[in-house]
């Protein structure tokens, strides 16, 4: 598969346009656990997902992460390059979950052809809006949810992103994403074994009760 | 004073794009407390403040409301005419906190120009990634607090350096000593300000509430 058939608004461009593009273009496999893209300190050009599965997420001082979303195949990651906007005033980092191959997009020309084609400078927009979008679920969750209902949507998120009800991950892992303790999830998931909703094993989390985990996914708080 | 002066990218669009803002444009008053837009039924058009202020934020099944951020004289509110942009996945309401004069662009003729030109497209951009990035400045203030516990630190030690509550000190300045950027010490400083721990007038950030500013210091991340 070519880049072109991965870039929505390839044929909007003009031949220049694609050909500052083609040439710039770096092609990369990074294998799960890379750090792609580290914070403030790096404008490192804009991912485009050939296959594989990203992570972006945003780190406390202490170390505490919460994960912000996931880029799957064909998803471009627009705050790699925060550079190209100077009104992105926030930094995440953006690590491999999978092994994943990808192309990188220097962020210099990406900026010079979103200034001249308002085809590429709309469906930027449109990248951002639905990250922005991700950031305000991930708020309202925070926000207005407990962690209990927070732990059953991960679960349920992961299964079906996994394509498995049987999870290799740990509690500390799930509290990275949640930006919460391990001791916290730990916590949580003896609750939900208790409830008959999970198995807990070394290693291993096993939903065993689907329907009960999205009846409390979808509970109201109060 | 004219629209013209209000919208940054006005000298470049065309005289038929300009026309067509101009003979679409709405102005308006709102009263202290008004709602102008609610939530994700409504595609009120894009908001332009000439006067007074605004505030955004999101409400909970139950009413519970969080404010996500505020807009003053010339801010621009993009969430108000979410419908333009099909990624917009979350409902936002904007009521008038002070009285205020503002503009409406009918979302329609927005949308139109912004298609056509790519100044229009990136300028909607800018404002975009400056909303998300007062998003995420608030999530992280509700994840783990750090930079306003930094801030109220730092203005109270200059205050005790200074021997007056009155500080002759650019935000820029405050930026540098806390190794951040200036645009970050300015959100974090009204903030403080909404909070009625500072008051801010020209070159000058004067503590009003000491008490206030020691305790948000002294609080725990946890």
């Amino acid at each position: 598969m070519e880049f072109s058939e991965y870039f929505p608004v390839w044929d909007n461009m003009t031949p220049q346009q694609q050909q500052a593009v083609s040439a710039s273009l770096v092609s990369r496999s990074a294998e799960k656990g890379t750090v792609l893209h580290n914070g403030g300190t790096d404008c490192t050009g804009l991912l485009l997902v050939k296959s594989g599965q990203l992570r972006a997420f945003i780190l406390s001082r202490e170390g505490r992460e919460v994960t912000l979303y996931r880029l799957f195949d064909r998803d471009m990651c627009l705050l790699s390059a925060s550079c190209i906007l100077r009104s992105i005033q926030f930094d995440v980092t953006i690590s491999a979950e999978k092994d994943t191959q990808l192309w990188i997009i220097p962020s210099d020309i990406y900026k010079q052809i979103m200034e001249q084609s308002a085809s590429v400078a709309n469906y930027t927009n449109e990248i951002m809006a639905s990250r922005f979008s991700e950031v305000m679920w991930l708020m309202e969750q925070i926000m207005w949810n407990s962690m209990d209902k927070r732990v059953a949507a991960f679960l349920l998120e992961e299964a079906s992103i996994e394509g498995t009800d049987r999870l290799p991950i740990t509690h500390e892992s799930i509290a990275n994403h949640l930006g919460t303790h391990r001791e916290v999830v730990t916590r949580m998931l003896r609750y939900l074994q208790n409830e008959g909703m999970v198995r807990l094993a070394r290693g291993t989390v096993s939903l065993t009760d689907r329907a009960k985990l999205e009846k409390l996914r979808s509970e109201s708080n109060y």
